[in-house]
C-alpha cells in the first residue's frame, strides 16, 4: 500500500494531509501549553478562540452576510432534518419540499410530523437521475419555505442553478458546501454535515438568518430551538471540539489554496476529466442527466454487477479507496472533494482505460 | 511551562497521554492503511471494526447486561434530557426526577415537555450541597422511572448508594461513569457525555434496556428515537467516528489499568487525599455535605472569592489548570476523573499548603 491512498470516500471523505498533520499534533499538545486539544475545556480561551476562528474564517471564505448566524450542531444533518420544521413549522404551518434523493426523502419524511408538506417535485420514477428546472414544479402560495438538497450524494446530481422563487429557500448542502461561491440572498437556512468538504464527522455546520431564529413554537425541548445555540455562540452544552478545531484547519488550508473561486475551478476541471473519461466509452455510463451531473459525486455503471465488483475490487487493490456505490444504488461513484488530489483522477482514469481494456 | 500541565478541568477532562499519542498517529494514518481515521468511511471494514470494539469493551469493563444496548449518539448528555422523556413518556404519562443541580434542573425542564412531573426531592435551598438518602422522598407509584444525576459536576456532589425503588432508575452518569463499578439491574437507561471519564466532546453513551426501545409515541422524529439508533448499531447516520475511536482507546487503557475495581481504589486514594488536605485546616473548605463527597469533582472554597481568584491564577502559573469552579457557583473546583495522575494530587496538595501559609 502506498504512504496515501486515493480515498474516494463519499463521506467521511479525504482531508488535506496538512491538516491531518496538524491536528494530530494538536491533539496531544495544543499550541505547545501542555495540554491536548481533546482534553481541554470548552470554555477555556484557547478553545473559545478556536472557534472563534473556525466561525471567521467561515464566514469569510463562504461570504457570509452579517444577518445570518453560524452555528456548529451535533446530530448531523440528519437531526437538522427535523430540527427545520420543528422551528420553522407548527400546526396549520405548510413547507414545499423537491424530492431529488435519499436525503430529501428522509427530510420530508420529519417536516410531516411539524406541519403540511407539498412535493412539488419528484424525480424518484428516474432513479433520482436528475434535478428539476424551475419550470417543472409549483410552489404553493401559503408555503413557508422551498427545501432542496444542492447535491445529492447518493445517485449524483447537482442544482446547478438554484430555484427561481419568491419563497426563502432551505437548504441541504452537506456534500457540496465550500465547493463554489454562494448568493445568500435567497436563502433562510443552509446546511451541511462537516464530513464532506469541511471536515470529520460529527459537527454540523448551519448558517441560519437572524428574523427565522426566534419564531420556535413554544413545545420545542431546547437542544431543538436554535436559539438555544444561537445565544450562547453554540457552546450551550459542550460542543464537538475536535470537529470544530479540524474544520478551522480545513478552512485555513483552503483560504490558503485561494478560497472558493480557485476550488471551484479546480473541482470543475476534475469533474470533467472524469466525465469525459466516462463519455468516451459505451463501457462505462454516467447515472446523471448530463445537465444535473454533480461537480462532487461522479457515480456510474459499468456494464454488469460483476464487472463493477470486479471493477472496485481491483481499484481497491491498488490504492483507490471508496469507488462503490452507495449500498442502496450499486455502481460506481468517485466522490472527488475539494481535498481530492487532481493526480488522483488521472491516475483513476489510467485505471478504468486499463481495466476496459482487460474486461 | 512543564511538557504536560495538570488539567483539573470538568470537561472535557485529562486523558491518558498514551492516548492521545495513539488517537495522534490514527488521525493522519490508521492502521498504516495510508488513510487517516477521521476522513475513513464510518461503513468501512475498519471504522465498523472500532466501532464493535469500543462497543465490546465497555460492555466487558462495565459488564453491561446482553438485554441492554450500547449506543453512541451525538448531542450530548443534554440531548439525553429531551429524548428520554420524548421515548418514555407521553400524554397522561409521569416521571419523578431528584433535584440535585444544575444538570438534573435541565432534565426536569425537559421533561415537562412530554409528561408529569415529580419532583420529589430537591437540595437546591442548601445550595445543592448533598443528595438525598433514600428515606427522604417518596416515589408516586404511577411514576414510568426514577430520575437522577448519580455525580453534580457543577456542585460536586455524589450518590454513593443508588436509590432503593421499585421503579426503574434513569441515571445521568456523565461525570462519573466508568469510576467504579455498577449494578445494572435497577437502571432502564443509563447515559453520560463522553468528555470526562471517557473520551472527547461530540459522543454521549446510552446504555438502554432492550424492552424500553420500542414504546416511543408515534409522533417522535427519526433521529430522537432511540430504536433509531439500536436498529442500526449507532449507524443509522454518520456517527462521530473520532469521539467513538478515543473512547476505545481510553477503555483499552482502562482495561489494560486493571479495569474498574482497580480505577475505583485509585480515585477513592485521591479523592481521600484532596479531602485530608480541605479538612486539615479552616483555610478551604468543601463545599459538599461529607456524606455527599463525590470521588470526581472536588469542590472548595477559601476565606473569600478575592483568595480564590489568586489562589486559582497562581495555580495555573504553576501549571495547574481548570480549578476555577464553575461560573455559575464560583469556588474551585478540582475535578480528578480516572486519568488525572495520583502524582497531581500530590503537587496541588503541596500547592495549597504553601498558598495557606503565604496568605
Amino acid at each position: 500500500m502506498p504512504d496515501r491512498i486515493f480515498n474516494f470516500s463519499a463521506g467521511p471523505g479525504t482531508l488535506p494531509l496538512e491538516v491531518l498533520q496538524q491536528a494530530a499534533k494538536d491533539v496531544v499538545n495544543f499550541n505547545d501549553k501542555g495540554i491536548g486539544l481533546i482534553e481541554m475545556s470548552h470554555r477555556s480561551k484557547e478553545f473559545v478562540a478556536v472557534a472563534d476562528e473556525a466561525e471567521a474564517l467561515l464566514r469569510e471564505i463562504l461570504g457570509v452576510p452579517d444577518n445570518f448566524k453560524v452555528l456548529f450542531l451535533q446530530g448531523g444533518a440528519s437531526t437538522q432534518f427535523a430540527m427545520v420544521p420543528m422551528n420553522l413549522l407548527g400546526p396549520g404551518k405548510k413547507a414545499t419540499y423537491l424530492n431529488t434523493g435519499v436525503w430529501a426523502k428522509k427530510a420530508i419524511k420529519e417536516a410531516k410530523f411539524f406541519g403540511d408538506v407539498q412535493v412539488a417535485y419528484s424525480s424518484e420514477e428516474s432513479t433520482f437521475n436528475h434535478v428539476p428546472t424551475p419550470d417543472d414544479y409549483q410552489v404553493d402560495d401559503d408555503s413557508e419555505y422551498l427545501y432542496l438538497v444542492s447535491n445529492n450524494t447518493i445517485y449524483g446530481t447537482q442544482f446547478h442553478q438554484f430555484p427561481k422563487t419568491d419563497k426563502m429557500l432551505v437548504c441541504d448542502m452537506s456534500s457540496d458546501i465550500m465547493s463554489k461561491s454562494l448568493d445568500f440572498s435567497e436563502f433562510g437556512i443552509i446546511f451541511a454535515g462537516a464530513q464532506k468538504n469541511m471536515g470529520p464527522a460529527g459537527c454540523a455546520v448551519v448558517i441560519i438568518r437572524d428574523d427565522l431564529i426566534g419564531r420556535t413554537p413554544e413545545n420545542i425541548p431546547t437542544m431543538f430551538r436554535y436559539k438555544t445555540h444561537a445565544d450562547k455562540g453554540s457552546m450551550f452544552n459542550t460542543p464537538p471540539c475536535f470537529s470544530i478545531h479540524v474544520i478551522g484547519l480545513v478552512l485555513k488550508w483552503l483560504k490558503k489554496m485561494g478560497g472558493l473561486p480557485v476550488m471551484e475551478e479546480m473541482n470543475r476541471e476534475k469533474a470533467a476529466l472524469l466525465y469525459k473519461a466516462i463519455d468516451a466509452t459505451d463501457f462505462y455510463r454516467g447515472h446523471a442527466e448530463v445537465t444535473s451531473r454533480p461537480l462532487m459525486n461522479v457515480t456510474f455503471n459499468l456494464p454488469t454487477p460483476e464487472l463493477e465488483a470486479k471493477f472496485v475490487q481491483e481499484a481497491t487493490a491498488e490504492g483507490f479507496d471508496g469507488l462503490k456505490g452507495h449500498r442502496s444504488v450499486g455502481g460506481c461513484r468517485a466522490s472527488i472533494y475539494n481535498a481530492f488530489p487532481r493526480e488522483g483522477v488521472h491516475k483513476l482514469i489510467s485505471f478504468m482505460q486499463k481495466f476496459e481494456q482487460q474486461n
